[in-house]
């Protein structure tokens, strides 16, 4: 096997965990935290939850409150100037991708200066960043494990991934009780954005025996438990999509992902939509593009979705992908392109496709996928 | 689900990885490495390609090659004070579990004084630990990867449980192509002492769902390739060893062990023998004596080992155990406790296990065990 590398930080899971969030602080030399986070996790109260904690183990914090979703190259710039202005020394984010990317963002320049976008791709983050901390509220961007950071570069209109072992957080505490509060668009969308890190993980050209077992326990997981965490809201259901998002996330943050996430970066990005929009509609179109590359990896994935064996790879690889589709209409999602883009919007197809292609996420698709295969992509799910 | 923690080093895995090295120890500020290791992994040529690869990257380092099989207490208090002395600044270990842990120890005591066995038990280091960069030369002690360290006081004759989430070292380098140098009874004696670890993980009252797919990932692969892994020496089945033990060492050193390993530490600690040699005596017992706490899971280990599904739990249980013995019995390893021990040393059982119970090890064990049941277990292999 060729060299392959496993990072994942140390992860606190429990139903009230976030008791330890003073304690982790401290424990990575905390006297002023840059607490990070956004209004709608203030308004669940989770944010004065967090600072009684703060306040309870002794330490200064000071509050970040203006996160938007998918967070922009201007916003983390003007986030590190307010960092290094107050004197912090541990950066702290309570919220979904949006405000752990934040986060992420604001500890690059705050450490590193520059701007936001020197810092797209692979491994260009040269000085080690602020301790971090993380407390996610969703289950599925995975942001709370993962070397991966995702902002939008405003002028370009599309979502640049800044990867790096770096990026990995110190500690990443995981609160189920925190999911209880979240609607149910929120759980489904991040249940499927978790969907499909497992799925391109599991695929990815540099997938190996640390990430793949992680993949597959996570779509076991999500296949098996999403419905019922709709219907029931049942904290055990919703501590299952919490784990399958914590196992995802260790195989996608290490194994990379594929055409899938490149396509949902450039059209997130251009349209200022989130990934669990975007994945009902492309992924199982992207997984049949790619079965002629992975036959058998596939057929395993369709083992876990229908939780049974077929006859061939082929013919279990096509059942599960048809699975997943039902899956998916099973939800209040959207399915096609259309139904979330306007029709004059339609133009733009292509120069997002060539966004695309050079996205990092596109190197460790398993089938080499050009523009214009992408583009054949997107027109079939328009 | 209570709160769980799951705490690994980040991991470097491949042939040749032994490279990367100068790499590791640079990302941690090396100025100058503390290496350990011993006269064998020196005889087969590492030590030496490990200073080539340190030199290459421009680090000094200071060599330590005093380490001896289960490492004791003065030795580790020896080193400490020898790197002091030479002002190191990041330890590095190539070896097995003996280099590793005095390494360990070494770090301990160096960065928080004292005595090593001030900090028997778990939770006890309170300072931080200089950053450690081990390479594992077998495929079963896991102290690559784990939060324990094991070291003999020569005094009470007892291996110590050293326990704490800061002896997982910064960054764990596994070169499959180490292995190739190993001789047939440390394959054997390594792989056992990774499937007792698998096993009594797996069966721990603290497993978690982070933990148990680790645990039956080690034990599948390490029952398909053993036996052909020592017939053949194949790099391919040497290297699913490696990531057989890697999986086991997360499962363990984050859920814990059990009584099997509570009493191979304290024979081991009395009769200076290693764990691989105790585990085939004792493992089956130790798991016939815990069969009535954890039927289910004992089938799960079952389904696995005997690669099939019965009809009941018990019968996939008791099945699984008998299969294991059978394994056992197919390598050159005794199988009997007074193979290994003179028959005059019978009446040190009981000390033996008086001084067991108290072990952290046996804490976590399913099925509560007093020293009387653990010598009654003893007395059944004797």
């Amino acid at each position: 096997m060729e060299t392959t590398k496993f990072a994942i930080p140390e992860i606190i899971f429990g139903r009230g965990s976030i008791k330890y969030a003073g304690q982790c602080a401290l424990r990575n030399g905390a006297k002023k935290v840059f607490l990070v986070s956004d209004s709608g996790i203030e308004k669940a109260g989770w944010v004065q939850r967090l600072m009684d904690v703060l306040e309870t183990a002794g330490i200064n914090w000071i509050y970040y409150p203006s996160v938007t979703a998918n967070p922009r190259d201007f916003e983390v710039e003007q986030g590190a100037e307010f960092y290094l202005k107050n004197g912090c020394d541990v950066i702290m984010a309570i919220g979904g991708g949006s405000s752990m990317d934040t986060a992420k963002g604001i500890a690059i320049i705050a450490s590193n200066g520059g701007k936001i976008r020197d810092y797209e791709g692979a491994n260009r983050i040269q000085r080690p960043l602020p301790p971090m901390v993380f407390i996610t509220t969703t289950a599925g961007s995975g942001s709370d494990i993962s070397q991966f950071c995702i902002i939008t570069d405003v002028k370009r209109a599309v979502k640049m991934s800044i990867i790096s072992r770096t990026l990995v957080p110190n500690i990443s505490i995981v609160d189920p009780l925190i999911l209880s509060t979240k609607t149910e668009t929120l759980i489904i969308q991040s249940a499927i954005d978790a969907l499909a890190h497992a799925i391109e993980a599991y695929l990815s050209r540099i997938a190996s025996p640390f990430t793949e077992p992680q993949s597959l326990k996570a779509i076991d997981l999500i296949m098996r438990n999403l419905q019922h965490a709709v219907e029931t809201r049942s904290l055990d259901s919703l501590e299952k999509l919490s784990i399958a998002s914590i196992a995802a996330s260790m195989a996608f943050s290490n194994a990379g992902l594929g055409a899938e996430h490149a396509l949902a970066h450039s059209l997130g990005g251009h349209f200022d939509m989130s990934h669990g929009v975007v994945h009902p509609i492309l992924l199982t179109e992207v997984m049949r593009f790619n079965l002629e590359s992975c036959p058998a990896k596939m057929a395993d994935i369709g083992r876990v979705v229908l939780n049974k064996r077929l006859g061939s790879d082929e013919e279990t690889a096509m059942e599960g992908i048809e699975k997943l589709d039902e899956f998916f209409a099973s939800f209040d999602v959207s399915l096609k392109l259309h139904e979330v883009v306007k029709k004059n919007d339609k133009k733009h197809l292509e120069p997002i496709c060539k966004m695309a292609v050079n996205d990092a996420c596109n190197l460790t698709n398993p089938r080499p996928a050009s523009w214009q295969e992408l583009l054949k992509i997107c027109q079939k799910v328009w």
